[in-house]
């Protein structure tokens, strides 16, 4: 569901946040903060690219990230719905990751957003500039 | 700037990203971060229904939020151009907070995420669900 007028994108996301209940809210906030964080976000977009993909690939993709990391970012995704593992009994076993459709819907929803500030870095570096010229003038 | 053609957002995406420069690109992380921090994007929200807005106003609209958290993070709203602080001079000094333009597309373009996860919930819970019995069978 998306509202073309902006009052009634703001109105549809003050209603669905209302009707929620406590735990609901928490779940929720939950997840925000989960898909939001920065491998996360990495992971999806680089499986949204190629799914799907072995963890050394994974790996290889999502630069700087550790072994450690990249294992609880995938576990999380996985427990999530947003993410498959699928164990192919060879010798040595091959593990392969790919995005459920949800995970696919979710990339979609959070791309325009990361685009976006992309876009406005320099708007951004400005902003910060002004402020702290600012605050050194006080 | 966005694509219908999902392929060709994530192309975007990854054009733009590979285009930034090491600092660029931490950056932009900083700012995704703090942008989905939840009490930003719960002040951004409420500051999206009714702009202007005195403090209290605020902290009475972002139920739990500390007044030291509010305090904080308006400031990183301001310094990253998202929101104003307009003080009048009246006694006692009333000061008001209101979106500038950049907050309010930002605010445009994570609602339908945050959307999207809010009416995603009976799926999240699902999956964890499912996930734990797995886990617990094995």
């Amino acid at each position: 569901m998306f509202h073309t007028n902006p009052a009634d994108t703001i109105g549809a996301v003050t209603a669905a946040c209302d009707a929620l209940t406590p735990e609901e809210d928490r779940l929720a906030r939950d997840i925000m903060s989960r898909v939001t964080d920065t491998w996360s976000m990495w992971v999806i977009h680089v499986l949204g690219e190629h799914s799907p993909m072995r963890f050394s690939r994974i790996a290889e993709q999502v630069e700087g990230v550790s072994q450690k990391m990249l294992t609880k970012t995938l576990r999380q995704l996985e427990r999530d719905g947003l993410v498959t593992r699928r164990i192919f009994m060879e010798v040595p076993p091959r593990v392969e990751y790919a995005l459920t459709p949800t995970g696919r819907e979710l990339m979609l929803k959070f791309l325009p957003l990361w685009l976006w500030i992309v876009e406005q870095l320099p708007v951004f570096v400005a902003a910060r500039r002004t402020y702290e010229a600012r605050l050194a003038a006080e």
